[in-house]
């Protein structure tokens, strides 16, 4: 049988997270990404969605390696899982990437894979895969599209990216290259759909260093804090340059910006002179006016320091009237309640609060409608799938690509484990893998602590919740009572005798003794009800089972 | 004792929703709106949450008027729980308004109160007040600002507004009136907040016409189907004119809109040539390029019809790649993701979908930082106290009065409950009164049915839910399980022995005896659930009271 070249999604398609895509020829198979979904910093590794990845797990014998095109949780918070199953894999991303991937597995208490780090420009010959590294601007370092040289023909995958000419580090999105690559001929481009809903062009990284100056230089004799995602060593980078332009030293708040600061430091991403960063413990021993405080909670988490500084929580740092908020950040859907408390909170202390797009504290990662009309124009591909987004910015990166010359036939909508073969001249559908969300409990919801509570709403809010209520007696070894009673979602009456069914079955299979078999049961019941309710309508409730005994 | 001049805010303060505020005088008070919150259309009258009514219920002999600015829930909503409170008030507002609250007040059963439509420009004595109706831009017909003479001085609320110089009919806000109102001397005005956060102006309604008749023509030979509020009778004559224009019949769906749009009609606000509005029912019969379809559904409602047709379970009209739809409307905060999951399934079905900035087919109804600034210019008052907004609207509203020569001493951040006394020369708080959220169970937890969805979704999101599990025995009348499971919200655990005992003693009271007294013991749990976690947190989650007896 001849080779064929392959491709299948299992993430990042109808949706904007968990992205996973396999690329495979003949016996070898090349993996792009392994991402999670609801990458709350601040909670790694509880209770989160990943790939379903059996499809992986089962061709585990061809898979060649795993290729990281940056460092955001989206793209590397299934590695762990990944590697639970497939330990032997070996890993290729930039030295940035790779640090907090190998931070994530040592948290995780396992062995560390083979790591390969790369750099920009650089190629690995992996099997029968030409791979080749090419730097791109985005949210966070060490960002690379990927150039794979297939026996059939070269697939270029834009991985997260915007166009930023006067990125923060100079390393400029190597657009020569990509060029290049285009012009001797790209067979299928696969390319990120964020922002394909804004026209124009995102704003360079570099404009909130000139907006953090004319603010610091505004609120002189204040103390200055400034939330931000951990993960944007460039947006750090520009604080402390302020900083230090203005005399100020620099406290880190926050788990995950002490962890991403430090590795960033000691890789030399970051640049920062000495005495400079203080620890936050010590910054009320330092005059207001000469310290800026930079913290994680810009999404509004309830555990944060900011948050808790908003309501008088914070013994570390009490807001008042001398206080300058900058939010660095845009809420993230489903978040704006909680950042909006926040804020709402922080003036009623009588702070300043500097936050929204008037300001220009915050630029998007990701490229607008005319970079990615540019990174189409530059690849020329073949054959187009638009990638990493709902189907509405799959939709209309379909419609980009034809409007820049892709032939119609040749844009292909992706769906989620379809498996694309890709010839010089058609790409066709040959079967399906099993795709899908995987729920990963890593503690049962009842043991679920305060730092849950907005990944709840999250939750509840997009998908409602179930409660299972399961009466049953020891002694006679029945079920009494089992209902289901949903809010936030459709009825689940068409399917109920079947859950019903199954979650007998499951008890009259576990033997059930006593309350050290409830853990177990309870399992159980959400593992059944999610399955059955995903199954039916692709939403994922809370489940929270209810047992009484009587 | 001397008469004093006081204002009392029961809504509108913290929040945008429910607004309602009490102007007192001696022995005669005025109260200005009465809403509710979440003004969802398709559930009138059901589970809806309305100001703390205590202080007006025990001051009824002194009301001598309910003064409407304009026909919104969110300044309606609450009138038909005021009148069965009050059924002698007497109503005033335009001719639309008053058409949206007899409607209501029908609605639910109630007997009409005395009502009295006015015109902009009118004035109206009552008791010792005169009340100046003066028209106002907004995305409703018939909206007015107030200017209430009072014998201490003039009181000047804006009503919810924009400043549009070509409004759809003509009627522009009286910027000469209030100019002179201005000149003459205002001792206190209240202005509205919405859109403080943003720059500029906000577009006139008249630009989405523009954008129509531009969709229009580039859709050609396709069928047109539009989402939106229907309160907008403005942005429906658009519709109706532009499908005038283009040969085409109009078809309406979705009980409001149809009411609404009969109501704007017969009053002569809604201008509609003979046999263009055709029943929906009918509308397959016409071909699909003759006619457009106008729908409610623009929040993604669930059991909307624009919802149904996006997942072709509606059965008049099934969406397909000849459809061009537009969504004539922004997502209100905590429905974007019902939205969303709307367009991507219309987008899955090969319709052509219009939303968003960037197709200019829908405006805000609320004035921008300029208007805001301009109508501050005009009024010129001694005080100032921002209205309509959470605390971050009114707090910059109040920087922006300062900005514009408010003295800093006079602007005012308001508070709910917070009774203000106002002389010529000052602003002092004077008392407390009752204020607060009061929750109209229309129908109890249990009997919702699926249109309640999306309102789940909303008040999960944002403040969680909490399952109240109680086991109790019939015959030996005792509690054997009593647990709090809260999700979404910080621990109930300090207050969880307080919420034991005033349910325990409920229980107690109740003489429980079977099933019939399980709705009185369900609504007593929730009671004091919601009534405990409100004084602790502000928060108002929802309460899922579960009752097993054994």
């Amino acid at each position: 049988m001849a080779k064929r070249l392959k491709v299948v999604f299992l993430g990042g398609i109808d949706e904007i997270g968990k992205n996973m895509t396999a690329v495979e020829y003949g016996d070898n198979i090349l993996i792009i990404d392994a991402g999670m979904t609801f990458p709350t910093e601040e909670n790694p590794g509880v209770d989160v969605i990943i790939p379903d990845m059996t499809y992986l797990v089962e061709n585990r014998d061809k898979i060649r390696g795993l290729l990281l095109t940056h460092g955001h949780e989206d793209h590397i918070g299934a590695v762990p899982f990944l590697i639970r199953s497939i330990p032997d894999i070996t890993i290729y991303g930039s030295k940035l990437t790779m640090a907090l991937v190998e931070n994530k597995i040592r948290e995780n208490n396992l062995p560390l894979p083979k790591m390969t780090v790369v750099e920009g420009g650089a190629t690995e010959t992996i099997a029968c895969f030409k791979v080749e590294f090419i730097r791109v601007s985005h949210s966070i370092s060490g960002a690379f599209a990927l150039a794979i040289t297939t026996p059939m023909g070269v697939l270029f995958h834009t991985g997260d990216f915007k166009i930023d000419f006067t990125p923060i580090d100079n390393n400029v999105i190597d657009i020569a290259r990509i060029s290049e690559i285009g012009k001797k001929g790209v067979l299928l481009m696969m390319g990120e759909s964020t922002n394909v809903e804004r026209d124009g062009y995102t704003i360079s990284e570099r404009t909130v260093g000139a907006s953090f100056d004319k603010i610091f230089s505004q609120n002189e004799g204040r103390r200055i804090i400034i939330a931000t995602f951990a993960s944007n060593v460039h947006r750090l980078q520009q604080i402390i340059n302020t900083a230090v332009k203005y005399g100020r030293r620099v406290a880190l708040s926050g788990r995950s910006m002490l962890r991403i600061a430090d590795l960033a430091r000691r890789m030399g991403e970051l640049k920062c002179p000495n005495n400079v960063i203080v620890d936050v413990e010590s910054c009320n021993k330092i005059p207001h006016d000469k310290i800026v405080i930079v913290a994680t909670g810009s999404q509004g988490e309830p555990m944060s320091a900011l948050t808790r500084m908003s309501k008088g929580e914070f013994s570390k740092i009490t807001i008042g009237e001398k206080d300058t908020i900058i939010l660095s950040s845009s809420p993230i859907p489903g978040n704006e309640r909680s950042v909006y408390n926040v804020i709402n909170n922080l003036y009623r202390r009588g702070a300043r609060v500097i936050y929204g797009s008037l300001h220009d504290v915050h630029v998007s990662g990701h490229a607008c409608k005319e970079e990615l009309k540019m990174m189409l124009t530059m690849v020329r591909p073949k054959f187009f799938i638009p990638v990493h987004g709902e189907y509405r910015h799959l939709k209309r990166h379909a419609q980009l690509a034809e409007e820049i010359g892709v032939a119609s036939a040749n844009v292909i909508m992706p769906e989620l484990g379809q498996q694309y073969e890709i010839t010089r001249n058609k790409v066709s559908r040959v079967g399906k893998v099993a795709a899908g969300n995987m729920f990963v409990d890593g503690l049962t919801i009842d043991d679920m602590d305060s730092s849950m509570v907005l990944k709840d709403r999250r939750q509840l809010s997009e998908d409602g919740f179930v409660v299972v209520l399961l009466g049953i007696s020891i002694e006679n070894h029945t079920v009494s009572t089992l209902e289901f009673i949903a809010r936030g979602m459709p009825s689940l009456e068409p399917y109920v005798e079947q859950m019903k069914t199954a979650i007998n079955r499951a008890f009259a299979d576990l033997d059930y003794s006593g309350s050290s078999d409830r853990g177990e049961l309870k399992a159980a019941i959400r593992r059944i009800t999610r399955k059955t309710i995903f199954n039916k309508t692709k939403q994922s409730p809370m489940i929270l089972p209810i047992i009484f005994e009587n």
